[in-house]
């Protein structure tokens, strides 16, 4: 069995935090006492230094080519969790006597559904739920109300392995997405969207910085006073994301992790990678007598692969083996057990070919 | 003159993000690409594997031993900027018909109170703007109303160098305390206090994250539904700080911090060199004819020393040749302008002694 070990490295399919490309990890490492000849750490170096603020600046201009940003859309750097937008969304774009859609696909579309109706009116547009989450609901089956402020969703829902197969078709109600998992994985059209938010921790940096992309007419719909400034869209975009102090470190790594696609040849030449990983993995899952997949083909995420041997007693010894065999963190997200490899843009081919070799020879070795 | 310079390194004086011990640098470089024999950078190991909740659980455990935090206290890490707190605190702790008192002794204790003041109702105690931030109103003539659901103040006000020196004697009203640049600076009486906070990116880790000490009743009275689950006192404890993923390296190097500070021979040693430090710079500028300082003596940061040049002409040329000198970020808040040294836990004695060198060189050379 072939297993590409990177020095002592492992492959690592982990949902997030995710593997980082190794190139900028090195690059991390050796200027870490010592940033562009500066004599300190990039930790080290004030938010609103030159130094910084040319970072800030270039890491936007990298994400701007890279995605195709418009003008009309602003891009902030926020510290913290994706999380905080479930509620930042609805607290700046949804006034007293308006309501919103969810579309509710996946855990997280779930959560980001029950968050609004703790405070504000939504209703659900189509749920996966019977389903288990392993099938989209028709869009020709939506209940679209004719007044929706917006409509929410999650392209591709990280703990259940299923992606929406196609854009919502809204006419002019604005489409909100949380792309924490799939932005930067795949081409995207910036104008199909009002707003689009990433936490870092998957194919940007580090956890603790979230990424929000948005369309400057949902900016000027903020009520005042909002609860909190700190979570204004408006006041953040007005101060550069320098509100309060950004999370450095994690806007330096996303800087260097912009670059690396650059160099890579852009978001096309990772997203046919990528289908090309996913492609290797589902096509050995669909003729195995041994694993299974539980999402149908034709939502299957190409970023989180969900599988789950028949007997489900193997799989402890199948995440303890493969580990020992340098392939992590492939244990299924606690809320629903199973198993799952994540292929987020730093995964090589090489990991999913070993993983792939790997669950050839643990299906041979271990009988049903 | 003397400048002890570590290799490349500089000293760097500046507020935050603030120098870090190089000892802590010279780990996480080691450490960056296989933390913990795991193969894997710490970055990109999951929050909730037992490598990362053991490292956490350590973490508070060394905090909890270097302030004696008692039991009925808890500890958050939250990630994103402190800055969140200053709506946190009257989100959680104060309800419709209640007030709460804040003293503004500073730039960032006026920022807490305008936040509040947006949404809830307080009260400003007492106020040093009339006296420029220079000098703490005498606490016989704060305006203390009977009902106060809490009293709110900044004991070290980065920006303009001045500390509250004395905890104010409130009886049964809790105290809430914006600790950002003096956390683990100086051993203080946890439970003098109700609530404390601080950034990360002074004395504790790198920007992106922030501790909060709260006190177990203060954790009942967050009002259901609150707006944003993230902002829930409550709920964060319950998740043990992971209701969403947390910074995990500003985690790790805070947990070497900790660890760091302990080897140092704990919060009591770190202050009585604090003291050192601060002692060596002001006794300079009382006895200079070139510098000043505009804080009253017995209310003195002793980690962010405030000072200017008699002759304010000469501050640009003071900051430039002193960064030539490896002497980094000696410039003022961009809000006062002036000079400022920040003199954290990080910052050893000897770059002091380098700072007053090379500021009596310059009174030298330079004529008023």
């Amino acid at each position: 069995m072939k297993i590409f070990m990177m020095k002592n490295r492992v492959y690592n399919f982990g949902a997030g935090p995710a593997m980082l490309p190794e190139s900028i990890l090195l690059e991390a490492q050796d200027e870490l006492l010592d940033w562009n000849n500066s004599g300190m750490s990039v930790m080290e170096i004030g938010h609103r230094t030159s130094e910084f603020t040319a970072l800030l600046e270039h890491a936007e201009k990298s994400l701007r080519q890279l995605l195709s940003i418009p003008k009309h859309y602003q891009v902030l750097f926020l510290g913290g969790a994706a999380r905080t937008q479930f509620a930042m969304i609805p607290m700046n774009l949804l006034h007293p006597n308006e309501q919103a859609a969810y579309l509710v696909t996946g855990i997280w579309s779930q959560m980001a559904y029950a968050e609004v109706l703790r405070l504000k009116k939504a209703y659900c547009v189509a749920s996966g739920e019977s389903s288990n989450f392993s099938a989209i609901p028709d869009f020709e089956s939506w209940d679209i109300k004719k007044e929706s402020t917006y409509l929410y969703y999650t392209p591709n829902e990280t703990v259940n392995g299923i992606r929406v197969p196609f854009i919502p078709e809204m006419g002019e109600v604005p489409l909100i997405a949380d792309m924490t998992s799939c932005l930067l994985s795949e081409p995207i059209d910036i104008e199909r969207y009002g707003l689009i938010f990433a936490g870092a921790q998957k194919n940007i940096a580090n956890a603790g910085l979230t990424l929000v992309i948005i369309r400057d007419d949902l900016l000027a719909r903020t009520p005042k006073p909002i609860v909190a400034t700190m979570m204004d869209y408006q006041i953040q975009t007005e101060n550069h994301s320098m509100y309060a102090t950004p999370p450095v470190f994690n806007c330096y790594l996303a800087a260097k992790m912009f670059d690396w696609i650059q160099k890579q040849g852009g978001v096309q030449v990772l997203y046919e990678r990528n289908c090309a990983k996913a492609q290797l993995l589902y096509q050995f899952l669909d003729v195995s007598y041994f694993y299974t997949t539980p999402v149908v083909p034709e939502a299957r995420s190409i970023i989180n692969v969900c599988f789950s041997i028949k007997n489900k007693a193997l799989e402890q010894k199948f995440i303890t083996l493969a580990r020992e065999k340098g392939l992590a963190a492939l244990q299924g997200h606690r809320t629903i057990g199973g198993l799952r490899a994540s292929l987020y843009n730093a995964m090589p081919i090489a990991g999913v070919e070993a993983l792939v070799d790997f669950m050839a020879e643990f299906a041979q070795d271990n009988p049903l």
